[in-house]
């Protein structure tokens, strides 16, 4: 068991690192502006998406100095009606229009670039079967790893903690289980998980829990990270490729920022309240 | 309230009506088989799909006849690792490959139509925001008008029937807003809420729980089907549209096959444990 006494830190407001440098090469204009927080996961997702898809996109300068989501001002709520990030405003509609929900959001990223940039996160659609095999990957990510995850950091005493770990790492020994079928079946080098296979929709919807187990969970729940060679070398690609890496802060920015939610602090977040409730993640 | 007595009903293993007709009709051997059970909403999905797609498809004959899904066959957990159906075994693969998780399939049979048939449950790859507004509902109905129907079935005591009526009539109108957003902003005409319009992807994920909602909750929980003229008249697009009508039993057979869940019988299925429990669903 692994409770550090709370120190009342509490979220950053700006990125640091290579994502403040991303971001800020990123403040000008453009069709799009993504709404987000430098701390959120799901954000980042979608950050990631537009980075490796090679799609023009504005940051919102709120995100690194000054958005709150959990105030909620009013230009958030107008694209986002839950108040959550992230959000796309779509500038070139007239008035401006909105997408939200992180997994919709690369739906709609993937169909722009499949008519601009042509890149894509998924192999080709001719190819069915290997497109359904990240789908699935992707699915048991959502469905299982992310809810996982933030049960086991607000899991407060050791019983609770302890089958958190036990869920989290069945949820990743269940995710590494998708990637060897995938990599037996498909014909496709779409995803990180083998040498040489460029970044797929699966490996951005959990790239952003994946690194935060590496270090929220290592500080706050003394996590040990699964020890294969295959899982490890996996990671190393995911965290390093630059779309990825373009997106992260420095460490201790999450550590700091996910003190809320190792002790379950009251109204952490939506997210944190629908663990605690019992519910579906908002 | 409404507390019938547990008569000890079972769900059907066959099925009634019109149903029973179509898959007498697909019995035949095709590349592609459908595992599932008659009564199941998350497979009526797939079928409806199929139906609507135009992909060719057999409906394993022990669908209708033996398949007990909680007993897990050899031969559906070879497609189904979670024993959960529906699942696709792909014959044209040796040894035969599969698809499961009903979310995936329906992606899945997306892009076998876009190559074959050319039929689309989405507006075109060409028009990536009203593509996503119907990911928006389909996300809608996923995440919080699904859990939303078996917490209200599976409420027990006056107070939590109650609630479960609201959280459910709540997720209607949160679909009905999605719906006139996309009325009101969409391009396209995809989507049954627009008289004229066709069947999309939301109403495919919806309307097997919009069905049951309108027997099963009816005749358990006396649900009172929100009133609204525009609402009916979608409902009766719906469940009279030629697709999802050929996948329809009786409703008795759905009235009988849900008392398990009415009186929260303990294992009725994992979808229902899952509710029990506050987890996701599987």
């Amino acid at each position: 068991m692994s409770n550090k006494a709370d120190s009342g830190k509490s979220y950053h407001l700006q990125c640091t690192g290579v994502a403040k440098e991303t971001a800020d090469a990123h403040n000008a204009a453009k069709d799009i502006t993504l709404f987000g927080s430098c701390f959120c996961p799901f954000v980042q997702r979608v950050w990631v998406a537009l980075e490796y898809l090679g799609i023009d996109y504005k940051v919102r300068v709120r995100l690194y100095d000054e958005v709150d989501p959990y105030k909620k001002p009013a230009d958030l709520l107008e694209v986002s009606p839950k108040g959550l990030v992230p959000a796309l405003r779509l500038e070139n509609y007239n008035p401006p229009r909105a997408v939200n929900e992180s997994t919709v959001i690369l739906e709609f990223l993937e169909d722009i670039a499949a008519s601009t940039t042509k890149r894509s996160l998924l192999p080709p659609v001719t190819e069915p079967y290997a497109r359904a095999l990240i789908h699935l990957q992707a699915d048991h990510v959502n469905r299982t790893l992310v809810p996982a995850f933030y049960r086991y950091i607000q899991a407060q005493d050791e019983e609770k903690q302890i089958q958190g770990a036990k869920d989290f790492v069945e949820a990743i020994h269940g995710l590494i289980k998708l990637f060897q079928r995938a990599e037996k079946e498909g014909e496709s080098t779409c995803g990180l998980w083998r040498e040489g296979g460029t970044l797929s929709l699966a490996d951005v919807v959990a790239g952003p829990w994946l690194f935060r187990s590496t270090n929220v969970l290592v500080h706050y729940r003394g996590f040990a990270v699964p020890a294969g060679p295959q899982f490890r070398a996996y990671l190393d690609r995911l965290f390093n490729y630059p779309a990825f890496k373009r997106t992260c802060s420095i460490e201790d920015l999450y550590i700091d920022s996910y003190e809320r939610y190792a002790h379950n602090r009251p109204n952490t977040s939506q997210v944190a309240n629908a663990i605690n409730a019992g519910t579906t993640l908002p």
